[in-house]
C-alpha cells in the first residue's frame, strides 16, 4: 500500500451518520459533515413530510427517512437534533434498532434532564454523550444550517458517571472535524452557565420586545420604525422559535429563576439611582459591562 | 449660461458646516457630508486635542478648530456633536459668534432637555432645530464614523412651536442628503418613543451583561467563552460609551422609568409561569415577540 498522500482527504469519522431532525442544527451538521468528510454516509429523518421533501431537493442527505428508528439502524454515530421534549420518546424509539457499538448525542440546549431522560435506557445510557454546540441563529429549518455554523464555536460535552470514554472521544473528534472547539462539563454546571449566556438573555428579550408591544403611548409602527437604536438587536434574538425556547425554559427553569432574581434586583437598584439621579451608579455599572465586551471580542466570540 | 448637465454635482446644502465634537457621529457627519458634497467646507471642534490630531491625520474636515466658537463662526450650518449634557454650554459659547441666519442643530439621543436648553438663548431659539439621527453602532470616536452611517436610517426632527420653518426646512434637506429619512415629531414624543427603542434596550444590556459578571456559580471566563448563545449580542448593545448612556438615561429616567416599571411586570410574570411550568403563558409571549422582529425586517431596520 502506498504511504499516504498529503492532500488526501481525512478518513471519515464514522461510516454512517444519523440525525433525527433536519432544522436548523440538523441541516447545519449534515452540510458541515458532508464539507468535512465527517461521516462516509448521512441517513436524516424528519417528522414532516414537507420537510423530508425540502431535505431532499436541497441534496445534503444520502437518505431521507420518515422513521427514527430506520435512521438509526446500521448507525454508527446518532445525532438528536430534534426539540429536547422529545429525547425520552425518541430514544425509546430508536433503542431496539440500534447496533449494540452505536454512540448517541444531542444538541439540546439543556443537558440536565437530557442526561435523566438517556438515564432510563440501560443499555444505551454508557454510549449516550449529552452535548451542546453552542452556536445558531434567529432562522429555522432546513434552508438555515450552514456548513460553516458550528466553525470556532465550542460544543460542549457533559458526559455523567457511566459514560464510556470512547463514546465521549468519538464524539468529541465529531465535532472537531466540524471545525468546533470542545469542552467537557457536567450537565449541571452547563445548565447554570447556559442560564446566563443564552438562556436568560433570550427570556429578556422576548419579554422586553413583548412589553414594547404592548405600549399605549407609542405605536408598534413607531417601535419598529425607529428600532435601530438598540431595540432592534433584542428582536433578533427574539426571533427565535418559541416553542423551542418555552421548552428550554421550563427545562431549565431552577437555573433560570435564580439568576432572573438577582437581574431584577439590580434592575431594581439601577431604577432606584435613576429616580434619585445618581449617574454615578449607572456609569459603573455600564463600565464594567463594556469591558465584558472587551472579553468576547478578545476570545473571539463576537 | 448653459443648462445644468445631468452628470452636475448637485449643489452643496449649505456653504460652511461647522461640527461640535468629532466621535462617531461628528466623524461619520463629516465623511457623510463630503462624500455628498453637502457642504462646501467643513470645520470641526473638538475639546480633546488627541482627537483633533487624529481628525488632521484622517483628513476629513477642511478646518480642525479647539474653540467651538471660533469653529462656528461663518458657518451657516452648526450641528452639536457632543454629549448632550454639554448643551447649554456649547451654545452659550457659540451665540455671540453666529451669523445671525446660522441654523444650529444637534444629535443627542434625548430632545425635551435639549429643546428646553435651547429656549434659554432667545436670539437663537428660533433657528435650533433639535434632531436625531436614530442610527449608530457600539464603536466610538473619529475613526468610527462611517460616511454611510444614515444611508436609510431615520433622523427624527423634533422643533417646539417657535422654530423657523425654514430652519427645519434646511436641517431635513442636510439629513436627507447624508441619505437619511426624516421625520417631525414633538420632543416629548421623541423621548418616549427612544424610551422603548433605544433607551431601556441599552439600560438593559448594560444590567445584565454586570449581573452575570457578578455571579458566583460561573466565571467570568465562562460567561465570555460561551456567550454565543445570546449573551454576545447584549454585549455588543452593553459596548456603546458609558459617560454619554449615563446622561441619556438621566436626562430621560421619566420616560425611562415608565416603561421600566411595565417591563418589570412582565418580567415578574413570566417568571411566576416559569415557576407553575405553565409553558403556554412562555410561548404566547415569545410568538407575539417574534411578530415584531417580522416587522423590523420587513421595514428595512434589521
Amino acid at each position: 500500500m502506498p504511504p499516504a498522500s498529503r492532500t488526501e482527504a481525512p478518513a471519515p469519522i464514522v461510516e454512517r451518520l444519523a440525525l433525527i431532525g433536519a432544522g436548523l442544527i440538523g441541516s447545519a451538521i449534515a452540510r458541515a459533515a458532508r464539507a468535512t468528510g465527517a461521516a462516509r454516509a448521512i441517513v436524516i429523518a424528519d417528522a414532516s413530510a414537507e420537510v423530508r421533501a425540502r431535505v431532499e431537493t436541497l441534496g445534503f442527505a444520502d437518505h431521507v427517512a420518515a422513521d427514527v428508528a430506520d435512521a438509526a439502524r446500521d448507525a454508527d454515530l446518532v445525532v438528536l437534533c430534534m426539540p429536547v421534549a422529545r429525547t425520552a420518546e425518541v430514544l425509546a424509539a430508536i433503542a431496539p434498532a440500534l447496533r449494540p457499538t452505536a454512540v448517541v448525542t444531542d444538541v439540546g440546549s439543556v443537558k440536565a434532564s437530557v442526561a435523566r431522560a438517556a438515564g432510563q435506557f440501560l443499555a444505551l445510557a454508557p454510549r449516550f454523550v449529552p452535548a451542546h454546540p453552542v452556536a445558531g441563529t434567529e432562522h429555522s429549518g432546513p434552508d438555515a444550517g450552514r456548513a460553516d455554523l458550528f466553525a470556532g464555536r465550542w460544543c460542549l460535552l457533559t458526559p455523567v458517571a457511566g459514560t464510556a470514554p470512547e463514546a465521549i472521544d468519538l464524539v468529541g473528534r465529531f465535532w472537531e472535524r466540524l471545525g468546533s472547539r470542545t469542552a467537557t462539563m457536567s450537565p449541571e454546571h452547563h445548565d447554570t452557565v447556559l442560564a446566563v449566556t443564552s438562556h436568560l438573555p433570550h427570556l429578556i428579550a422576548y419579554t422586553i420586545v413583548a412589553t414594547a408591544s404592548d405600549l399605549e403611548q407609542v405605536t408598534a409602527s413607531e417601535i419598529i420604525t425607529y428600532s435601530a437604536g438598540g431595540f432592534r438587536d433584542f428582536t433578533r434574538v427574539a426571533a427565535s422559535d418559541p416553542a423551542m425556547w418555552r421548552d428550554i425554559l421550563i427545562a431549565n427553569r431552577e437555573a433560570v429563576l435564580a439568576v432572573l432574581a438577582r437581574l431584577q434586583a439590580d434592575i431594581a437598584e439601577m431604577a432606584d439611582a435613576m429616580a434619585r439621579g445618581d449617574g454615578a451608579v449607572l456609569e459603573e455599572r455600564f463600565a464594567r459591562a463594556r469591558a465584558v465586551r472587551r472579553g468576547v471580542l478578545d476570545a473571539g466570540q463576537a
